[in-house]
C-alpha cells in the first residue's frame, strides 16, 4: 500500500481525499514541485525549496512551512521502503477548501499540501539515441515562471506529441522558441549552449540551472538567449532537461533533424558531468 | 445539509470527496458550467449543454451524457428544496483519476462528473448604479474560448480588482478589451453596441448572446468588433454580462469615468428587455 501526504499526516494513498470546494480542483489555485531521489538523497532539494516559496509568495498562497519539504519527501522515501531505490516525489500546495469565489477565501483559509511518491527506473535512454519532439506554437499564459497546477495547456500541448509518438512537445512564442510542456531546451551552435533567457514565458528549470553551472565550469560559452525557430536549422545539437529525465538528446524537432540525429559532442559532455556530478554525491 | 452530486449520485456535500489522482486537482483537466435558476426554471438550459458539449469535445473529455445537464441541476434543485429560490448551479467534469501523467490516460477512465446548487439573492444592483471596473493586461492562454477550470488566471486578475473595491478585472490584449475575468463586456458607441468577436480569445457567454439578439430585436445596432482601450473614453455607456449578474452597467473602467457614470440609455433599455424576457418564461 502506497503511503502519501496529506496535510501532516502519512496516510495509505487510497484513504486520501480531496474537498470538491478545494481550489485546486475548482481554479487551479495551486503550485506544485516535483523532486528526484538517487537511491540516497535528493538531487539539489534547496533549490526545488527556493522556487517552491517564489511560487507560493507570487500566487500569495499562505502555506508556513515550504521548508518542510524536505523532510516531507525524506519520510515519503522511508515510509514506502525506497532508500535504495530511483524515484521523485510530488508535492501540490493549494489555496484550500472554500465556497466558490473567483477572489481569494480568507486568508485563515488551511492550505491544502498533497504529496506522494513514484518509483522510477534509474535513466534509461541509451548512450547514442536522440528523441524525436513536436514544435507547436505556445498557446500558454503569461506566467509560465509559476510552477502552478494550472497546466491544461501543456497537458493538451503533449499529447498531440504523444499520440504522434514523439517525446516532447516544444513551444514557440512569437516566433521563438521557449521550451518543453515540462522541459526545458537547449541548442548548441557553433560550440556555444543556448537555452532561453529566464522570464515570465518560461519556468525556471532546477536541472537547466544545473546544467548552465556545469556547462560553464566545463568552459563551454553559454547564452541565455532564444533561438528563433527559423534557426533551429544552424544548430548542430539540441537537448532537454528536467528533473526527472536529466539531459535528453533531442534528434529530430519538428520533422528537421538535428545535426547528424545522434547526440553531438557537447550534448554528450554535459550529460556525462551531470553524471558525475550525481556519483560525485553518492560519496 | 446541501446535497450535491458526484458520478451518478446524489449525496450530502460533505461527504463528497475528489481523489487526489483526480486530473482537475493534477492539470486543471476538465470544464464546467453554471447555470441559473429563476424560481421555476433555469434560462437557456439548452446553451449551456450546447456550450458543454463543445468544451468537452474540444479537450476531448470522454463524458457521454451532456444532455443530462439539464436532469442533474432540476434535481438538485428538487433535492435542496430551492425550488421558489434563485439559484446557481455549478457542474464540472474532468478527464478524471489515473496515476499522473502529462498524457491524457486511457479514453476508459472515467470522468469525473461533480455539481453542487448554491441559492442566491435575486438581483440587487439599484437601476441607478454602476460598478467599477479595473483594467488589466490579459495573462490567460489563447484558448479562452474553452470553458476549462484552468482558472488561475481569472483569479488572480479578479483579486487584483477585489482588493481595490472593484467588481471585475476587465483584459486588455494587445490593446483591445477582450472580457472579463468571469464576464463579457459592452459598450456602447454613438448608439451602436459593441463586443468582442467570438474567438479564442474569449469564452462565448451565454448571456452575451442573448444581449446580442434582444438588442438586435429593439433595433440597436451590434457590432461584434473589439474595442480599443484608447477607444474607452469615445463610449457612452458599459455594461459586463455574466449568468449571475446578467447585465451589470459599468461606471467606471481603469479610472475613467463611463459616459455621465450613471447607467445609460441603451444598458436601461436591454436590462429592461432582459428581465421581461425571463418574467415571460415565468408565464
Amino acid at each position: 500500500m502506497d503511503i502519501a501526504y496529506i496535510n501532516g499526516k502519512f496516510l495509505p494513498k487510497d484513504e486520501i481525499r480531496i474537498s470538491p470546494d478545494d481550489r485546486g480542483f475548482l481554479f487551479a489555485d495551486g503550485v506544485y514541485e516535483v523532486a528526484k531521489w538517487y537511491s540516497g538523497f535528493f538531487f539539489d532539494m534547496e533549490s526545488h525549496v527556493t522556487r517552491l516559496k517564489r511560487s507560493l509568495s507570487e500566487l500569495k498562497i499562505g502555506w508556513k512551512e515550504p521548508e518542510k519539504l524536505g523532510s516531507i519527501a525524506l519520510e515519503l522515501i522511508r515510509r514506502n521502503n525506497l532508500e535504495n531505490s530511483y524515484a521523485l516525489v510530488y508535492i501540490e500546495i493549494t489555496r484550500g477548501a472554500a465556497p466558490r469565489t473567483h477572489y481569494f477565501p480568507p486568508a485563515s483559509t488551511p492550505p491544502t499540501v498533497y504529496a506522494f511518491v513514484k518509483e522510477i527506473a534509474p535513466e534509461s535512454l541509451p548512450e547514442n539515441t536522440g528523441v524525436k519532439v513536436i514544435l507547436k506554437e505556445d498557446i500558454r499564459w503569461s506566467r509560465c515562471d509559476i510552477k502552478s497546477v494550472a497546466l491544461l495547456a501543456n497537458t493538451i500541448s503533449f499529447q498531440e506529441a504523444y499520440e504522434k509518438g514523439m517525446k516532447e512537445c516544444i513551444f514557440v512564442r512569437n516566433g521563438l522558441i521557449t521550451e518543453g510542456s515540462h522541459s526545458n531546451i537547449f541548442f548548441v551552435m557553433d560550440g556555444a549552449l543556448f537555452t532561453h533567457p529566464e522570464s515570465n514565458n518560461i519556468l525556471s528549470g532546477i536541472t537547466r540551472k544545473n546544467i548552465l553551472r556545469i556547462a560553464r565550469e566545463a568552459g563551454i560559452k553559454t547564452m541565455e538567449k532564444a533561438v528563433p525557430e527559423k534557426e533551429i536549422n544552424l544548430c548542430q545539437e539540441a537537448f532537454i532537461s528536467n528533473t526527472s529525465a536529466e539531459v535528453t538528446p533531442v534528434a529530430e524537432m519538428g520533422g528537421n533533424r538535428i545535426g547528424d540525429g545522434k547526440p553531438g559532442p557537447v550534448t554528450r559532455l554535459l550529460r556525462k558531468k551531470f553524471d558525475e556530478g550525481i556519483s560525485a554525491l553518492k560519496g
